[in-house]
């Protein structure tokens, strides 16, 4: 295992001092592993909370500032935090006007979301839950009842994040949150496995000119095992996936995220070919990401999420973002 | 070789057309490999232009923008741009106040640079070239005479960028490149080998256990090869390495820079391990980057550059930037 550690038991927590020491802009409970924004809960804002296993940084500590979430409270890698977490982020967001839960669909982080959601309602704190499910590539995975939950969560917790630093309340927060969701479907190519720490060897193994079609973001199994292709060929099996589910025409915001060991000339060269296949298909690439965003430890390959805009969601998506790893217009 | 891309001849031409979709503040002429701000040059103010090979995304496209470089000029992977690319960057950012040229110390880009500032002389343009050569590794590398340049460039370009933005004059804006560099050393380390697309095979070979240390960006060898040790062992190695060289006290710039295939997680851990050893030296880290910056395509591995930081040179590293990689306060 090749991995700049200390060791497998101490990799979350010491990631997190680095993570605390590299950002003022954020308090990090290190003991609790609970990220927030340094400066408490802003008074009368529906606060944001999301977490989830480590080993998909930036996701969801690189998103805690302004414009963004309030909180994330991340897990061992790969692994669910617990509700304890998820509560002492929630009492930590809390500014009187309730608590979003952004939540990726996996087994483990919506039982645990759902139990922390029922302790703060006893503490009085209103609780909306929202569950991501965009990846189209496998219903009811390895970790999975129905879609997984992957690169969706970047746009959720950006627009959401938008609407609630405007002031909306708790049930309009939500509603832009699902209707993101809703409009938004990923798929994912893997050329390598990545190594969980604990485990100490990869979660699968590749073929020399192999790839994972599908993959997701913990290493579990796509829809099939291919021989690596073109990039061209393989934009087109990701979107075709996609448009299968939802159509690719108008206005767009387009991610090409890396998994993690992907370099960002890949990266851009990828995002060329998807934006080719968007237009031969009639849609409009109006907005971009470009880069590591939701990864999977030190994996190779890319995903792509593609979400259909409206007049309401672009100037939530253009809206001033101030976060370790996202951040513009202010 | 396992890659995000359709042909090894198209990799930077393709990547090219990638950022050029993605970044409308960017002007890229994928012909002739330059990239520039997309509003043409500024009045009066010094143009600053790098380049050098590409893989080592986001430098130096990803740094052109308000506050950094003015253009930039991508060679084909881990090869120098030509004199003519040199030129049509200066003639393109000239807006009548002279252009600086941030050279990487490695002997195709020195010659290259060298020639393109003769070229733009003659058109009466003036040029002054600044060569970075931070890295204390070793001395009269492959490529290289003397030190090899690599972190520094990125201090060097924003703040030199934030001085010429603040309207000063090409020999000021220089000097102050020239103090960057003087202040600034960097050490790097290989947790594995590049595959440069054209070769289509590792540069070099590691053992499952083993690390090379000083480690150049486009895998030119470091100082030795030696067994993978704990996170805190690495950083003290590179940082032995650089307060031999430059002393590690008062307030410091630092960055943990990923090599393009090692995950935030760690990269974050590793800026724990220096962080603590900076400090147990009399140091403060004051400011910080830790990411992917100055990359050798997917190696896995990290460099770390100190830079010696004074009252003229902080406010100039916080003055606003507005890159595809480097983005705040404005």
């Amino acid at each position: 295992m090749k991995k700049l550690i200390n060791s497998p038991e101490t990799v979350v927590t010491e990631a997190l001092e680095g993570v605390a020491a590299a950002h003022p802009s954020l308090s990090v409970d290190v003991e609790n592993k609970v990220i927030t924004r340094a400066g408490g809960p802003t008074p009368d804002k529906v606060g944001l909370v999301s977490g989830g296993g480590s080993g998909h940084e930036p996701l969801h500590g690189g998103f805690v500032g302004y414009g963004m979430l309030d909180a994330a409270c991340p897990g061992e890698v790969f692994t669910s935090p617990v509700p304890d977490q998820m509560l002492a982020a929630t009492q930590a967001v809390n500014g009187g006007a309730g608590v979003l839960h952004v939540v990726k669909n996996y087994t483990g982080d919506v039982l645990n979301f759902q139990m922390a959601a029922e302790m703060a309602e006893d503490e009085g704190i209103e609780v909306v839950p929202v569950v991501i499910n965009d990846d189209v590539a496998v219903e009811d995975s390895l970790y999975t009842a129905g879609r997984r939950g992957t690169g969706a969560t970047v746009f959720v917790e950006k627009i959401a994040g938008a609407l609630a630093e405007q002031g909306a309340g708790l049930a309009a927060v939500a509603a832009v949150a699902r209707e993101v969701n809703e409009r938004s479907r990923s798929f994912g190519v893997a050329l390598s496995s990545c190594v969980v720490p604990a485990a100490g060897k990869p979660t699968f193994e590749l073929g020399e000119a192999e790839a994972e079609l599908g993959i997701g973001i913990h290493g579990e199994p796509g829809r099939t095992r291919a021989a690596l292709t073109p990039a061209r060929d393989l934009a087109a099996v990701a979107l075709d996936a996609i448009r299968s589910d939802l159509p690719v025409r108008g206005d767009l915001l387009v991610m090409v995220n890396g998994m993690g060991g992907t370099p960002l000339i890949e990266l851009y060269l990828m995002f060329n070919e998807v934006r080719k296949y968007v237009e031969g298909h009639g849609g409009h690439v109006a907005r971009n990401l470009v880069g590591n965003y939701i990864t999977s430890l030190e994996m190779q390959g890319f995903s792509v999420t593609v979400c259909q805009l409206t007049d309401t969601l672009t100037p939530l998506w253009d809206a001033p973002v101030d976060t370790p790893a996202l951040r513009w217009g202010r």
